[in-house]
């Protein structure tokens, strides 16, 4: 197992104060030995320093200088990856950075595949899987709930809830098959009614962790929102104000969303991705005439649909068959333009749909943020608390914990049919396993490998 | 002073697997106190933690977890600014990074201005103008050469170049003060021509630096550089090859150059600018006719002319105008199309022009390596070496260089005019000033200093 130490630049490649390169290995220390020296006291070997300390010094290539850096060591098993771990902190410029790994390579580290240290963190036990997928859902976190739901799963929220579920059931198939070893002393005597009793709380966890996943996916990935109105109704000012809004708090990131066809909007505490291609234009007539199946299914497929009406002009015929069409589905009406007389009031929109109404003016931009505070409470019943509610933000746990609730639902058929107590261990032992596969306790490697590929280098 | 503590986000703004926030100032202790919390020992203070010491917890505002993270302590003045700093390592997404700065602004630091820190580190006089300079120059280096330029400048190279002509400098404007006070006991007979000996090699030094001061900027900023030839030669192929070459070595940087209205090149040690507007192609017919003012003065202020010939035809009216036009100028001339039958041989072409002849195949890309080759050494007449010599890349230091050999060549003059020696001291000391500037220290305090440590002892 040569080459089995690994090297990655950590930060991202564009000019900055500081710029990291990571590495990790059985001999990370022996790299560094050999690029390293300390300021005046040349002879330091950082191979004999404590561990989780700093030293200055500078990077060298043979006898090149390439850098004046801090160096942190770390040893394994008190490191991210649980090894020997060694970063340099150099100056943050794209050649320079690269200069420093190229070194450090040269000198028997070979590359990292992306997401390779949290991979190693993960098969040297120092993080479960569900806290490893949280490593690269807090970098990308894009929203103040996401960026939450994110460090909580880090920090083993959901680890915790699911380790729970596994040691009841553990303990019952423990139990029956110990029965089933030893009927003279263990007794089944009446114990179908026991296990219901114990899977009744049990499978209300599992259905309400599943369904916090759409909430969770609305929290990491923003809610799919269609705005639909008449024209003029003020749907290009309102996204312009929301837009603007955004701009204004995170210019800084408004490259990441460019290349999408959506318009990315953050709100304080919510992303918003409102459909923003060629359609949301044709959309306009499209669902005046109705029946047209592309708008249909934008808005269909949507989380949300905002309804934006004139409040300046008498509804029309376009407004009821858009009220008729939203009648049914998740959405919200903006009564816009309250900076002119009003002809339409919010109570006869209120009367018309069943949906909240409220008044904003995109020209004034007042009311913006009621719409924020609608949007929040109709997806999340109040602020979210997360101190004490763990949100499923991942699809493949969604998955897993749909399978354990099939399987312990067969577990309570099972018990109700008087089947032999045989029966419900291996439907437990089913459940148990769905929910091992999310804290990658013996799942395949594959789906070791398809996890961190997603990973950025350096992570 | 309150607010004198300052913090900073110091990695680039996207995903990444790292970020880091920097603290610096009097409150960087009592500030990670109050939101970090050690993993396992909730009680850990840090700031009775051991300098240059990394720990492992979390960053909380409040009751709200923010991010797992590293945290690196360094008291001063053994740190980047010689102030107590902070920095802590958290997951490297942009919303992440930002609520930690955000929870750190919060509990009692502002914002740094841009280059505070460096700002900082020379105030305190960890560093010197000079290598505070070389900070940023490291950072932005897009190439080899830049780079060891400013890490050799970053350690101190040109600071202690400059530090020794002043010492010379000073010693004589000592000696000369010392004398016109005190006539008795010290006396200048026959001193103008000690002065003399001792001006001309500082001269020569002085304006060894200013002519590397050219080499610098090629160094730093790339070579100015035109493509020229008749049409077909194989201008574009040759741009492409060059394009190729830069695009596999950096994609990641490519966008820094995006806006600009130039196409770099990174050859393996250089940069090549080749001015690539509108303006590269109109030159085509420009230089066909001659006498053109745009081209002209595009070929006219570049540092290098690559006049591309198509080898496989002979050589036109439009060749013998473009050689003629390069006749005076810092000029190569590449042999294309050697994948061709030969119609035009280099020794033809070097009887011709008084440039370097290199055979090249645009479409084989072949001759490349020799492309770079001749140009390093028409530029640099041979492979740096930067451990012997110090190249200026500031035009600051090159004005205060100039400045400085100004005033020198005055003293001379008063010496071979026989003037009065209070004459000497004045020019000499102007000459002192400016070499100061480079390293950003006011004379006053040394002076003072330098004149009663050597000579007035006693008196």
């Amino acid at each position: 197992m040569k080459m089995n130490t690994i090297a990655a630049i950590a930060t991202a490649m564009s000019s900055s104060g500081i710029g990291i390169v990571r590495i990790s290995g059985e001999e990370s220390f022996q790299i560094i030995d050999k690029i390293f020296k300390a300021k005046g006291s040349g002879n330091k070997k950082l191979s004999t320093e404590p561990s989780h300390t700093i030293h200055y010094g500078y990077i060298y290539d043979g006898d090149e200088m390439v850098d004046e850096v801090l160096v942190m060591i770390m040893r394994g098993p008190k490191s991210f990856t649980a090894e020997d771990t060694i970063e340099i902190d150099c100056h943050g410029g794209v050649l320079v950075t690269k200069r420093i790994l190229e070194t450090v390579l040269k000198h028997g580290a070979r590359p990292a595949e992306p997401g390779e240290f949290t991979k190693r963190a993960f098969l040297n036990g120092r993080v479960d899987l569900t806290q490893a997928e949280a490593v690269i859902d807090v970098i990308n976190a894009k929203n103040q709930y996401a960026l939450k739901s994110s460090v909580s799963q880090l920090e083993g929220s959901v680890s915790r809830r699911i380790k729970d579920m596994r040691e009841k059931i553990i303990y019952h198939i423990a139990l029956i098959e110990s029965a089933l070893d030893d009927p003279e002393h263990i007794s089944l005597e009446g114990y179908g009614d026991t296990l219901l009793e114990t899977l009744s709380p049990l499978k209300d966890e599992i259905q309400s962790l599943i369904r916090s996943a759409d909430n969770g996916r609305v929290l990491s990935e923003g809610i799919e929102t269609v705005i639909l109105g008449k024209p003029n109704a003020g749907k290009s000012s309102l996204l312009n104000v929301l837009v603007g809004e955004e701009r204004a708090i995170v210019t800084d990131i408004a490259g990441t969303t460019r290349d999408t066809l959506r318009e990315q909007i953050r709100l304080e505490e919510l992303s918003l991705n409102i459909i923003d291609t060629a359609g949301i234009r044709e959309t306009e007539d499209l669902v005046e005439k109705i029946g047209v199946e592309k708008a249909r299914s934008a808005a269909e497929g949507a989380d949300l649909i905002i309804y934006v009406v004139d409040g300046s002009r008498d509804l029309d015929e376009n407004d009821h068959e858009i009220i008729d069409f939203i009648q049914d589905k998740k959405a919200l009406v903006l009564l816009n333009k309250t900076d002119l007389d009003p002809v339409v009031t919010k109570e006869r929109l209120e009367s018309l749909t069943n949906h909240p109404v409220i008044l904003i003016s995109a020209k004034e931009r007042t009311g913006i943020k009621d719409l924020e505070e609608e949007i929040t409470s109709m997806f999340y019943e109040g602020k979210l608390d997360f101190n004490d509610q763990v949100y499923i933000t991942n699809v493949r746990h969604k998955n897993a914990l749909a399978e354990a609730l099939k399987s312990l639902s067969m577990v309570e058929q099972s018990v109700r049919n008087e089947m032999p107590e045989d029966f419900y261990s291996i439907d437990l032992m089913d459940a148990y396993e769905q929910l091992g596969t999310i804290l990658g306790e013996s799942v395949e490697d594959d789906l070791v490998n398809e996890i961190f590929k997603k990973f950025c280098m350096g992570k």
